[in-house]
């Protein structure tokens, strides 16, 4: 016989996978359009990272957004950084896991340089007060390629959004 | 106690988000395969769009298969358009609200160009006789990018199914 | 009247096409980290491939896994397989079909070379002991790039995680 609270169980599961999702991806919409005030959001306050196979380690989301501020908030840093392949391992009905894949390809024209990583996110998600939220990010990197932007003489950028942005503080 | 009418509502709400995501999937697979009749009917028959942060609005299904028609179709153009991150938002049972990443890499051998755009999409979805379809949909670009192809002397392209199509009427 | 066993049929319908998606997440991640043992995981004992438009069609997991090993499995070969636009049907409990868009990027160090190919996948799955596994995986390209590394002089690839790593026998 089909138990009624189980398949509330089983629905809210679904409901918590979607809702993971849902962050992730407005965790990478706040980066690449620099929406800090929500990019902070999908945080705990405690939360850790540890980007670039551990090369960026920060506590707290104070230092994070501090990194965060130092380099890709200003304005000839441009990101797409999409995430793929959610595999979702819930831990308890409060905690869960995370593997995605990152399609990353940065520009900074400060630099003359465009680069293209390849790599997988090992996340930890913690749902309090009935949202989700990133407890601890890190990824590796498979490879990465870099190239100078003058190897291609006609490529031309348009920063559409960003034209008359200036640095943060 | 669990309410049996809330438990089919939720699952009809999840049900209705995988059928928008579909929705958006044909769509994208239609317009990168220039399946058009499947492409049209992604669209309500009022639909409107705002491509391009409003450079190409078109009201009416007839109008923007028109637009298609004299651009994308054609034979010189090849796309890939990839929608990620998909953030719905239900506004009631039979309408929502999304918001997508774009990684859209377009190919003009006519031009000998190619062009990279980071976007987001803003969407209307409405479901009439069951079916979810686009009421509006619109994009802002991130950042854009575009070079000549003869910057890269050995480039080669197979255009696989298309090569023995001629351009639509 | 909600009927409970329709209800069940419906989260469970919900949960199959969630664990579809992992499997083809775990296919791909596995592949480009070149994690042979999961990469096998994924498909069943006679499982059949015909990728590339039918250039590469092997029977059974034997030959999949050989044909993989004189390729990708070596370490001039580097692959950025990202699947997009799940569009799942089941065709029965135990069995669905699925179209998947490809965005592949390839680098061969050997060969100097670049492949970018934009395809589509269609797949049949198989739900057996209440694992999904791949019976059958094709795609087809829709168009596809290359171009010799040598035409962007500067440059520069980082093997990361496969850095000291030497081919398989």
């Amino acid at each position: 016989m089909v138990d009624l609270n189980q398949l509330e169980a089983r629905i809210r599961r679904l409901e918590d996978l979607e809702a993971i999702k849902s962050l992730k991806y407005k965790y990478f919409r706040a980066l690449d359009m620099k929406q800090w005030d929500e990019f902070a959001e999908c945080f705990t306050e405690d939360a850790c990272t540890s980007y670039s196979d551990g090369q960026y380690q920060f506590q707290g989301i104070y230092s994070i957004m501090k990194f965060i501020k130092r380099g890709l908030a200003r304005y000839h840093f441009f990101g797409l950084h999409h995430g793929h392949h959610p595999e979702i391992t819930f831990t308890s009905d409060v905690t869960a896991k995370g593997v995605w894949a990152l399609y990353n390809y940065m520009i900074d024209t400060q630099e003359d340089k465009s680069l293209l990583i390849n790599a997988y996110y090992q996340d930890e998600y913690v749902k309090s007060g009935g949202t989700w939220k990133i407890q601890f990010t890190s990824y590796h990197r498979v490879f990465e390629e870099s190239w100078l932007r003058r190897d291609v003489p006609s490529l031309k950028l348009d920063m559409n959004i960003f034209a008359s942005k200036t640095d943060p503080l």
